[in-house]
């Protein structure tokens, strides 16, 4: 089957390799590995998952958690505040499925503990260092009150804290994802001492790609729920989390014009394809993605240093390129590009096809 | 039909007459308005330019075309270097509509003279300054000998010289966009006037929405191709293509949380839904997206003073506002966001609800 138009490439062993590794890195710290599918959100990229052991997921949304729950799986955290909203959608998962949600106010609990027609595991988002949202940990006047409406309410199953460290993201060196995470586990570990004599089996939960990645030492938590592994990107590489032959995914994009006068290719791919996500290199200009060549099975690792995605309109991506790498291309050729950031990239393509030719679902694709 | 999820609202009222105005402004100017469809994407609302006289449109790729030909489209323009992978949908699509191809170089051009089963409408692209692709118009080394085999072979039937003027983006004065316009007519016409002798009747075709919109004399051209003005959105705003109220989409997202610690509201509406894109604000902070409230007939404008999206994640966004706006809403709320591109916006979406509550298509929502 001839690729002819922007087409996401999924390799499927290094998919495969990047879930075993995290899988028996949790098995090692002995903590819950609840990975976070909002990267993949594809049924059968899930079974991947499953058939290693895994049975707990993390999602972003409520219409994840249904389809996730339609292909089988059971027990399902929704890892965004819950949206109340929803509630008609919540009371009907919560009566098929271990749904948990996320609370990060009380406003929202009272409203839960009113409308919930069946019993929700709970966890409480906790603000460990990122500032996008959950409660501040030394805010114990909002979480006591929280606390005791979790404990007195029969409609409230409390699992415990929850963290993400987004502000891992911005760090490329260990030592200061390291602190990050063990700033987290401390604050997290003094919640759950404050808490003990009410919930005795407190769990906690965190979840960044570049902790878990990482990190050899996970034991502080019960549970971690990363999502991007899966896959990885050009921004996990810069973190450190991955080598760029861990990244899984690639896009080939169609050459459709070469520019000799100033050394660019144009790609049939741009914003709709990739995102408009970027990374900002030393000299300040803007990265959108780096190139690798097809090969027989698979794609060249590391990617080209003298040639990169520069720029992106909507469906136009410009690739400056040194003389030898220019003279590679023709119009008409597929060019390969690792993305800025795979989820973003995954839902905008909206289906995968492996290396072996098989076409993949992600649920940005499905029919409303 | 209650709103529950991030939704993105079309103002019929406020798209027909941005439509209006241009064909309105088309007719004066006597040049033929063959808009592109690649931002909104959308069969119900390509029949408001149907009805307004429109029958000759632009997209942005040959899918964008098939759906659009099997809405009863018979003049289509592929406003992207032609992919010469996807031959086999070029002539498919040549045997049914008059199919309108963009070349920026002779290998293309030589390629589809082998391959094009039927007859073609083709323009070549000219860089007049975006310096993003097209031949550049003082290279009459490349363009005499494309020209020649325009006029030689029977497959092409050349059209003219077609500019995209994407540089106008950076601008924020009508006298720089104006300034711009007048050099790319008279780059076309320099090279309208070098090819007379071999096609007396070449076309010029241009196509920005801040140079259709900000200028009233378009008569240097035949065709202009503008696309966003049917939304509208923040960049043009800010470019000075339209007034706030003129902006017909915005999206409702729920308030999943409140920080009263930092005055941020957070939605349930990231870059999923929004896409990454941003404006930067003279004190270098990124804006997202601006907020409007709901009103009984559509929203208010212009959009609040004191708040604003401040960062997305892939579902949350964090909208930053003044003690007094802060106060207005509660998790729960629905909170509306002007978007920073309606083009990504509306491609993420992948479908519109009209004030009216009717669903309209986005092709991005169609399977594949």
């Amino acid at each position: 089957m001839k690729i002819t138009t922007p087409t996401l490439l999924l390799d499927k062993a290094k998919c495969q390799r990047n879930i075993s590794r995290m899988v028996e890195k949790a098995a090692r710290n002995r903590v819950r590995l609840r990975p976070h599918f909002k990267t993949h959100q594809s049924a059968q990229v899930g079974e991947w998952f499953r058939e290693q052991g895994v049975d707990a997921i993390t999602v972003s949304s409520l219409r994840m958690a249904l389809y996730f729950a339609s292909h089988g799986w059971k027990d399902i955290l929704v890892a965004i505040p819950v949206n109340l909203l929803e509630i008609d959608t919540i009371n009907q998962l919560a009566g098929k499925v271990k749904l948990h949600l996320v609370v990060v106010n009380m406003e929202a609990l009272e409203v839960l503990e009113r409308q919930l027609v069946h019993p929700v595991y709970m966890w409480v988002k906790i603000d460990t260092g990122y500032r996008r949202t959950g409660m501040l940990p030394h805010n114990h006047v909002g979480l006591d009150p929280m606390m005791q409406l979790l404990f007195e309410s029969g409609k409230f199953l409390f699992e415990g804290f929850l963290a993400h460290d987004g502000h891992t993201y911005q760090q490329t060196e260990k030592e200061a994802v390291r602190a990050i995470h063990n700033t987290s586990v401390y604050l997290l570990h003094l919640l759950r001492n404050r808490y003990s004599s009410l919930f005795p089996d407190i769990l906690l939960s965190i979840g960044d790609t570049p902790s878990c990645s990482m990190l050899e030492n996970l034991a502080g938590v019960d549970e971690i729920r990363p999502g991007n592994f899966v896959f990885y990107d050009l921004t996990q590489e810069r973190i450190g989390s991955c080598s760029f032959d861990e990244i899984a995914v690639c896009l080939a994009c169609p050459v459709i014009a070469r520019h000799p006068e100033h050394n660019e290719l144009i790609l049939y791919g741009g914003s709709v394809h990739f995102s408009k996500d970027f990374l900002k290199l030393e000299d300040s200009s803007l990265l959108f993605g780096r190139v690798v060549e097809l090969t027989a099975d698979g794609w060249t690792s590391p990617p080209a240093d003298d040639m990169q995605v520069v720029s992106l309109s909507q469906e136009h991506g410009v690739v400056r390129a040194s003389d030898q790498q220019f003279e590679k291309y023709k119009v008409g050729d597929l060019l390969c590009v690792l993305p800025i950031h795979s989820c973003l990239t995954a839902d905008l393509m909206k289906r995968y096809r492996t290396l072996e030719g098989e076409w993949l679902e992600h649920l940005s694709g499905v029919p409303f």
